[in-house]
């Protein structure tokens, strides 16, 4: 897992703080390594679904991040990355602060396939991810 | 498609009006039929990622959310119903406004199978979603 | 769905006559148009698991493969395609002949994506497949 | 990982030679621990498909094996398992014989979901699965 960018700390942190949908659920960029990311998310009230856990789609919200950071994190500097698609499967109810814990499990010039755990605090194992992605070399991270 | 419900509208009506992750990302329920439900998403700037598209997570969000009650709506009352798993497949770039569709293809007694489609307004085909679901009898479908 | 080759037709079912995979099954390949293309599996007890029923993987194998050719047939003439990911459902046990219906849900330069059903003989929904296609420009679709 | 049959190695081993389907692929069980098992496949020239890499659905059809084993060698001695859906990402293309290690990462009462890895002998990571199987109380793993 060796990031072409030497500066892909900071790049994968400044993309990130441009996603406003993770501001909007307050998750932050807990984890920078070359193909390893980790995104922290607060136990919020408005954040559940209609039985008061953790709604599924804001647990793939951060698995989904998690993932595709750790993917851009070995992209070179000139390149963007689209999610092409992920599965998650929810191994248990959430009830509380989850973190996200994102890693490439195979790097590739076009596509890069990666895997995403989220935990609670205590430990519990809440769901699983599998992602794939695709690179867009030298196209900006930014909005047109 | 045969609600086991006849009050099978109101229910869901009223599970996703207790769903405050929907309310976070402005998502309104506009169509309860059985097995068929759509989620509508105004274009909100805060559900974006970094190069300004709507957050492949919020798309994910109202899919399994729509998918979900397409199922829901099928179940007897004094049930619950839990996401098991989801895959979905993002298409296009999402740069407004957005309805998800979800669809029952295969009822169960235990387990349901669904699909859910993502538009755009100008119907462009957004994403793709297959979904698995588990029916947990005699469980309300409120918090504890 | 406009097939970039005209002769896509014959193109298909070369390319389906190579695959020895399907010779040691007995699958057929029974229907070519543009972005859909079927696979007719006859019963054969050999293709059985541990209960009698066609082996998960065996529906996986014919739905993957009608879903791939689907694909291939609105591909350039010097191409080939690569399965990139799949995900199933299996909906109902099998016991007799199947057949499955792969089709393009989005076709893309790079990235392509299907969906797949198979049938029993008695119309039985059997399984559900969504898949995910990578076309190699300027690449045979033959051994190297 | 606890199996709940103290004799579940003879019970996979059993069911396993019950697969008629693995039997004519020439698969062969390797492996079995609690919540683990590997299948492997000695390459054939009749498993290939158009280009003369083992077909995609082959390589599906071995991993879905070892990860159902993997779960079925945990479940008590009166029941059977159903493989309710799997997702598989196709890492690299396969030119020789394979091994597929299945892994159970959440067991249930209900459900189960595994995780599987197929290698090539050079211990090239060719596929990565991620399933959910349903298991059925007092149901015998026989044919009826």
């Amino acid at each position: 897992m060796v990031p072409q960018d030497p500066h892909f700390v900071s790049r994968v942190r400044e993309s990130f703080g441009r996603q406003k949908a993770m501001a909007l659920i307050g998750a932050a960029l807990t984890t920078v390594k070359p193909g390893h990311v980790e995104v922290a998310l607060p136990y919020r009230d408005d954040l559940t679904q209609q039985k008061g856990f953790i709604h599924g789609g804001i647990i793939g919200m951060i698995a989904d991040t998690a993932c595709g950071y750790a993917a851009f994190s070995l992209m070179p500097a000139d390149s963007s990355l689209v999610t092409v698609e992920y599965k998650i499967n929810i191994l248990a109810p959430a009830r509380g602060s989850l973190v996200a814990r994102g890693e490439v499990i195979r790097p590739g010039r076009t596509l890069t396939v990666t895997r995403g755990e989220v935990y609670a605090e205590d430990g519990k194992h809440i769901a699983s991810m599998q992602q794939t992605l695709m690179m867009l070399a030298n196209t900006p991270d930014t909005p047109e």
